[in-house]
C-alpha cells in the first residue's frame, strides 16, 4: 500500500462527513432545536465540510414520534425547510440503518430530494439487506455507502467476504466503522489496507467513522487517511454516543487543502455546543468509556453508567470484566 | 528501524514513568494534600508503575516557599516522610530544570537519597548546562534522564547535534518532550526514529513525555513505544500543564505485561482525581489547547484564557493566529 500524501500536501479526493446530528442525536434522542441545526448547516457550509448528514432515515412505524426529535426521521421536508434547495457546495446524507428503515416507502427518487447520499449501516451478517437498500438507493439516483459496524468484533475471513460482496455491489463507498473505540492504530492501519485493497479492486472509496472511547477517533482517523482513506466521519466537539467521535475541529486543523477553515466550527461551538452540555446533556471521553473500549464492548452499559452519574469505576471494570469473559 | 513487540507482546524493558505530582504541579502550585500524595504513592505501587516522580528539586532560593507546595522542591526529607526507605520495586524521581536547581547544594548523594533517577528538562541551547547537572548527578550514583523540551521548534541540525553531545555524555536516557501537544503520529514517529538511532549508537534508553492538546497523547506514546521507544511518561487522568499528558489509564490499558494493573489507579482517580476536579482544578484537552497545539504555541495563553472561563474561541484563535504569523 503506497503512502497518500505528506503532511503539507493536500488531497482533493478529502470529503469531511459531519454526523453531529446523526451521531449526536443518539445523545439526546435528536431533540436539536431549529436554531442549532441551522447554525450547523451554516457553519458546515462555511467551514468548507462536504457533507453534513441530518440524521437517519427511521420508520415512524417502528418508532414512536412522540419520542424523538425530527432527525431520527430526517424526511425530505425538514431537511428542506433547512436548506431550501441547498443550492451549495454542501452535500447531505441521511442515515438508513437495516431493519429500522422502510426505504421503499420513504426514500423518493433523487430528483425529488434535496438528499445526496444514503448511507447504510450494517452488521455483517446482515449485509445482503443493507445491499438490498443501497441497489434500490442507487437505482434512485443517489450516492451509497456501506458502513460495517462493530468490526473490532468480527473475523478476518467474514470481513474477507464481506468486502468482496460490497466490492461487487454498486456501492459507492465502504466504511470502517469502530463501533466500540477498541483499536488502536496499528490495528486501524491493518483495516485500512484490507479496506483500500477492495477498494482499489472495484474502484470503491474507503470511509472511517471512529470512535474516542480511548482517545483515539483523531489519531485514527488520520493515521488512515494518511493511507488513502478518503471519506473522513467527524462531529463538532466529538458530539456522539458514548465518547462521541473524531472531533471535526481537530480534523480541520490537520488537513491541509485551503478550503477548510475551522473557525465557523470554533463560532458555533461557542453558540450552540456549550449551549447543550449548559443544559446538562453529557457525551465525551470518560473513563467508563475508557473501560468498554479497552474491553470491546458496546458502549451501553458506560452509557447508563455514567447517566446514573456513578463514580465507582474500579467496581464498573470488574463488572465489565466478569460479563465479558464468562 | 525493526518494528519492537506485536500488540500481544510484552517488552521488560518498558518503563512507565508517573508525572501525576511533576506535571500536575504546574497546575495547582504543588498544593497536594499529603493524602492525596499517599495515595498516589500506592496507587502506583499496586499497579506496577515503574517510576513515580515526586516534583521539581527547585532552588528555594529562587522559588518563594510560601507560594509553592512542597513537592516544587521535592526535598529528600518530604519524600522519605512518604515513603520511608521505599524499600518496594516503584522507583522514584525528581526534575531538575535546567537555571532553576541549587544542584551541587541540593542534591545528596544517592546512598543517602530515596531518589534513584534524576531527570534534567532542557532546552536546546542550554544542553552543555543539563550535562554538568547530568555528570553530577551520575556520580553521585544517580540514573539521569536529558528531556529535550519543545522539540517541535528545534531544526533538524540543532537536534543532531544536540543528540550527538548527549549521546556523548553520562546520561541513562534521552527523552522526546513534545511540550506543545503538537506534534502528529507521523512526525512523532520519524523523531523517535531519530532519537532511537541515537540511543542505539550510544546504548541510551529513549524516551517520551507527550502533551494531549490534540488528543494525541496517548496515540504518540504507543506509536514510538512500538517503534523501541521504552521510558513513557504518563499522569492519572492527564494531570498536567494546560491540556495535560498520556493518561496512565490509557497506558496501562495498552500494555500487555501482566505486571500492570489498571484497578489502583481506578480507584486512585474515584477517591483523589474527582476531589480535585470539585475544588474547581482545571486542567486537560480543550479547545484553547487545541489551538495553541495546532499552531505549535507555548500553552501559557490558552491556560490564561482558560483561567478567565472565557469561551469566545474565534477571537481568540485569530489572536493567536495574528501573533504567530507576525
Amino acid at each position: 500500500m503506497k503512502k497518500k500524501g505528506e503532511l503539507v500536501s493536500f488531497r482533493p479526493d478529502i470529503k469531511v462527513v459531519d454526523c453531529t446530528l446523526r451521531d449526536g442525536g443518539l445523545v439526546n434522542s435528536f431533540m436539536f432545536t431549529d436554531q442549532f441545526v441551522k447554525d450547523l448547516y451554516y457553519a458546515n457550509l462555511k467551514s468548507g465540510v462536504d457533507y453534513m448528514e441530518f440524521g437517519y432515515r427511521a420508520s415512524k412505524d417502528m418508532f414512536d414520534e412522540s419520542k424523538f426529535g425530527k432527525w431520527k426521521f430526517a424526511t425530505d421536508e425538514d431537511i428542506r425547510a433547512v436548506v431550501g434547495e441547498n443550492d451549495t457546495g454542501l452535500k447531505i446524507s441521511v442515515m438508513a440503518d437495516v431493519g429500522r428503515t422502510d426505504f421503499k416507502r420513504d426514500i423518493a427518487p433523487k430528483s425529488e430530494s434535496p438528499v445526496d447520499m444514503i448511507r447504510v449501516a450494517t452488521y455483517i451478517n446482515t449485509i445482503p439487506s443493507a445491499l438490498e437498500i443501497v441497489e434500490y438507493c442507487n437505482k434512485l439516483g443517489y450516492e451509497t455507502t456501506v458502513n460495517i459496524m462493530a468490526v473490532s468484533k468480527s473475523n478476518d475471513a467474514d470481513l474477507d467476504d464481506a468486502l468482496e460482496i460490497i466490492g461487487q455491489s454498486c456501492a459507492d463507498t465502504i466504511y470502517i466503522v469502530d463501533s466500540y473505540g477498541s483499536l488502536y492504530p496499528e490495528q486501524m492501519r491493518r483495516l485500512a489496507a484490507k479496506y483500500l485493497e477492495c477498494g482499489e479492486k472495484y474502484n470503491k472509496h474507503i470511509g472511517i467513522h471512529a470512535h474516542n472511547n480511548q482517545q483515539l477517533a483523531f489519531a485514527n482517523t488520520i493515521e488512515t487517511l494518511t493511507m488513502g482513506v478518503s471519506y473522513l466521519d467527524s462531529t463538532v466537539s466529538s458530539l456522539g454516543r458514548g465518547a462521541g467521535n473524531c472531533p471535526t475541529e481537530l480534523l480541520l486543523g490537520f488537513l491541509k487543502n485551503p478550503k477548510y477553515n475551522i473557525t465557523p466550527v470554533l463560532k458555533f461551538i461557542e453558540n450552540d455546543i456549550l449551549k447543550l452540555k449548559e443544559e446538562g446533556i453529557i457525551w465525551g471521553y470518560d473513563i467508563p468509556y475508557l473501560l468498554t473500549g479497552r474491553l470491546n464492548l458496546h458502549p451501553r452499559d458506560a452509557i447508563q453508567f455514567t447517566s446514573e452519574h456513578r463514580t465507582d469505576y474500579a467496581d464498573f471494570y470488574a463488572y465489565l470484566y466478569d460479563k465479558d469473559s464468562f
